[in-house]
């Protein structure tokens, strides 16, 4: 199994009034941290995005398990959890670089679809790409 | 049970290249809908936070079934899942008025703790606030 | 001269950890006041989108003169400050509603511009529009 | 003059569906690029908070001469524009990696001001941080 590896360092307007990141935020880290994923298959979300393949979220979950402050340098390990013709799910664990602490994990499902947001069957109509998904199971 | 309904318009800022409103948004929706439904008992969440009770997310799930638009005017119901004296659940519908469609689903999980971050015993150190929370189940 | 006033509750996500409404978030409030000021010439931003009108920025300014907080109730004025054939500049006043102080001021220029981002002259070839902005100033 | 050289690749989440970066992430970025610029001085911004010390924005300002894109690699050059004992003014610009075309230029003015948001004189109560910071001009 493939497992990528995002640096993220946080934000100053990630933080929120109680002092620490925004939960929300970790949804974002998600987003670029699987858009370095992608890139491990010899395209890029752009590439894909211009073949007319999207990959709309359907579904996000997180959990928080110690919060993170501004300047906090974070590790995200991004691995596929499951993969059909129509769907994909990624994992995420977040790490924070100073001690080694997973401090949230969630999942995102995509559906794939095209420009006019329509599902696709990635099997059938992008074979190629279908594979080299594969070979990170 | 007592449901909240918060209004909610799509803001230009929300959408992204795929014309539709990115999936983090939904949770910063959530959380303007849980400040509303807080105020039913009373308390703004500011009062809360000046009382030195906070509710930081532990958890947070959404499945997104429909995309939403710039300009999309939306409702979202709000209701307690689940209380206790360490922890509450929230779940979330978001309903979109000009078809009255469901278009997302999520729910957040949140601790009771005080100004320094640490889990508190609602029930036991703020029998008001739990008291007045108990109605609303 | 037409003056719009719009409603922004500040969002909690809005706060940074210096406990007041991040910076940036002054600029997405405009981008909301301008968008209900353009309803006023019977046209939502969506439908001149629709119709290949854009209208992208090409400067932004803002003076912050007191902080805002979680849970202020503002009042955006927007005004037309100057029209061109090719560009608009509109100008804006946040004012607090439990004191009335104007807390911010700020403006945005914008050019006409197309699907493509080309420069387009309104006058010239939307001149429905061009009569109808030319009311508000 | 010092110039800090800060690197920022475009997020998803900052696209709108203009199809481009939305522009108030730009402010986002020059305080990423300034708090890069504070660490030169010896000092993290983290360092100067707990100090006592912050420097909100009272004044921003960009101009967006080309816009830019998901994925794009972009190079923010940092300085200090003016230095006085009560206020800081920097400025920024934003430079397109592939084309090295300078994409926008901004600038923001700080106040120096103590934890409960007091304008302080930096020369007279903090000499030491004022030196440094003399050096970068």
């Amino acid at each position: 199994m493939y497992i990528n590896i995002c640096k993220i360092k946080v934000r100053y307007v990630e933080t929120d009034k109680m002092g620490i990141v925004h939960h929300s935020n970790y949804y974002i880290w998600f987003e670029e941290a699987r858009g370095e994923f992608i890139k491990q298959i010899d395209f890029t979300y752009e590439e894909m995005e211009k073949m007319g393949i999207m990959l709309p979220v359907v579904e996000t979950q997180c959990k928080y398990k110690s919060p993170s402050f501004y300047g906090d340098e974070l590790t995200i390990e991004t691995f596929i959890k499951e993969l059909t013709p129509v769907k994909i799910i990624f994992n995420y664990k977040v790490i924070r670089e100073n001690d080694g602490k997973v401090i949230a994990a969630g999942a995102t499902k995509h559906a794939f679809v095209n420009n006019s947001l329509k599902i696709i069957n990635l099997k059938k109509h992008y074979i190629d790409l279908w594979n080299k998904l594969e070979t990170l199971i």
